[in-house]
């Protein structure tokens, strides 16, 4: 290996230098303190874990996402963390086992062997919540209010909310009784929000008149919410058994355009990520000029079950080094007063005593030169700071 | 497998729990703080590497430890960080490359395949500082001193420091010339620390009677820095070539003793930890009751050679973890204000300017009870704080 390899970086794997690493650093007390503010406490899942633990309940998705690795001390395999979400709802489920509802919150570094997209960092530092216990529109305007307001304190503008619902897709799947290979083809169809194919899809495969309209329905219910009130009522109408989980979304989406006036929302019951771990209400923010969500979630109730506890559930995370790459909250950077190299304890106690005030002071090595904004000097018989 | 298997977790492998996991947090803040204000710039190197970057020059310990895992993008071998000293070497000579002298820190999780110890984590926060550029006696005292600050600032009293120099042996053996062979069975003598076994090895190995009678030293250079000062004097007058890494030695520590005059400084010149990476001064601090270092570091001037720059170094890390179970930063434990379960905007205004103001506001969802030490209250009107 030639030398200049040797610092070649993996794809999607990055080093954070200085000043960015402080102002990662900066956003990341911001964001942590907001979610105790909030009243989440916060959790430190483990890193590594047993496969069988790490994967359970998680879907396929997962699985291709995670690191694996030979456990030396047991010969079992372990994983990588690739979302901390599951590891949270073990938490809750074993660990905690609290009545009621309880709240939680967390921020570390996950590994993917695949990133999620080509945009996509494969060491994302995941910054997230959840909340256990409650299934109702409560929670759920609780959880997206608090992804809003996390968003807004790290100082980015202009984000649009995509709000979905699996459960409706879900209902009318049921109801059309369609088959797995059926169901493939309709994902990789509503991934591409097409109507026409859509159209011609339900003419060709679906039977019943109201089922084959209903799917139809479900590429033009996008967009502004206050526009599609007639395609709900429709919706409803045509496959009764939606109706709870429309009704749903609609309060939730009301409630968020009260509290939130000038952040856009935005229906799309075609937006199906994490199909087969989501249950309820799935939601994404976005930003200009970047095609992943910069956050995303949505509620699994049934995560818990596998470790003994099904526990209503909803949360979301995102990417600290993507906020803060959108965001505008700076490195808290100090003025930097230099001392002399000098062995005087009075010029040591000087020091330690500005630094315990909070100033940042450097103390010259012997031959180091360094940009002073103030410097200590000896006047008088003391030690003080003289502008630069 | 069973369900209650399912929350098993690897042995060296740990989840932390609220309130502990915002104590560590609070404490992390603490520390990263105490690190910038002596002027080190915080660095985030990558947690996942290509094995040749990462175990360059390193040597076979750090090989042992690492998890490797294929690239599923380039085929090629990727290592878990298990040591962030020798990324942030790779860091100063290749990503920053400044002139003079440079200062860094970092705070993030490394893994370790196997633990170094019974007691230590396999996924432990290491949290440390490194600093390049200068070799003199004030850069040793600056990185020591800048350790025994940070467990301070963690509450950690009661602390020890030693203090070795694998230069001296490194002398001691050139000049004796011994083999591979000796020198394992020599490691292994003095990790005994065992004066009589040493004492019967260089009778039964060394003809020379200087390097014979100065190996014997080695033994007896352990303990209190002040009653050495005729074993140091005799050594290097048997072995004129350890005198300038002795001279290095006591003048270290009688600077730490002249800045810390509290905290007890111990000579041990048979500690030879990490002897294929150090090169000079190394130094471990100890509490009462744990058979590991709580925080360790040394010289290693050569790390940096291999990415094209050979620069002088010294740095220290400790567990973060470990740190905050030994040390009294409690968590910033607020009251809880708490709110009812209300869709009156006023109340939600109220809601996000309490916590915009650093309280703990959590709104009842349906069901929900929450132990309050206040709460908020429509009072003429107007949502109002009362004490619970």
């Amino acid at each position: 290996m030639m030398r200049a390899d040797r610092w070649l970086l993996p794809d999607g794997i990055e080093e954070v230098l200085p000043p960015e690493a402080r102002q990662i650093e900066v956003l990341r007390r911001h964001l942590l303190d907001l979610l105790d503010h909030w009243g989440y406490d916060m959790v430190i899942p483990p890193a590594l874990e047993y496969l069988d633990s790490l994967l359970t309940g998680t879907g396929k998705d997962l699985d291709l996402r995670t690191f694996k690795v030979t456990d030396q001390l047991s010969g079992r395999m372990m994983g990588l963390s690739a979302d901390t979400t599951p590891q949270v709802a073990r938490i809750d489920a074993h660990s905690l086992a609290p009545e009621g509802v309880s709240r939680l919150a967390y921020c570390r570094t996950v590994f993917h062997a695949k990133a999620p997209s080509l945009l996509a960092s494969r060491t994302p530092t995941q910054i997230g919540a959840e909340l256990y216990g409650e299934a109702g529109v409560a929670a759920d305007v609780e959880i997206i209010s608090l992804m809003v307001a996390m968003i807004n304190k790290a100082g980015i503008k202009q984000i649009h909310l995509d709000l979905g619902h699996v459960g409706v897709f879900r209902a009318l799947a049921d109801k059309a009784g369609i088959s797995a290979e059926q169901q493939a083809e309709l994902f990789a169809l509503l991934k591409l929000k097409c109507a026409s194919d859509l159209d011609a899809w339900a003419d060709r495969e679906l039977n019943d008149p109201s089922l084959c309209e209903a799917f139809k329905l479900l590429t033009r219910l996008q967009g502004d919410r206050k526009l599609l009130d007639e395609s709900i009522a429709r919706l409803a109408q045509l496959v009764p058994e939606t109706s709870a989980e429309l009704q749903h979304i609609q309060q939730v989406t009301d409630q968020l355009a009260m509290r939130f006036p000038r952040t856009p929302f935005y229906f799309d019951l075609t937006e199906l990520r994490g199909y087969d771990y989501h249950t309820g209400l799935v939601f994404a923010a976005y930003v200009p000029g970047y095609g992943d969500a910069i956050a995303q979630g949505g509620r699994y109730d049934e995560t818990g079950a596998v470790f003994g506890r099904a526990r209503p559930a909803t949360g979301f995370s995102a990417d600290l080094k993507v906020l803060s790459r959108f965001g505008s909250v700076a490195a808290d950077t100090k003025q930097t007063v230099v001392a002399p190299g000098n062995d005087d304890p009075q010029l040591w106690a000087k020091v330690q005593q500005l630094r315990e005030q909070g100033y940042r002071v450097l103390v010259q090595l012997n031959a180091e030169t360094i940009p002073a904004d103030q410097t200590l000097q000896l006047l008088d018989g003391q030690w003080q700071l003289v502008e630069a």
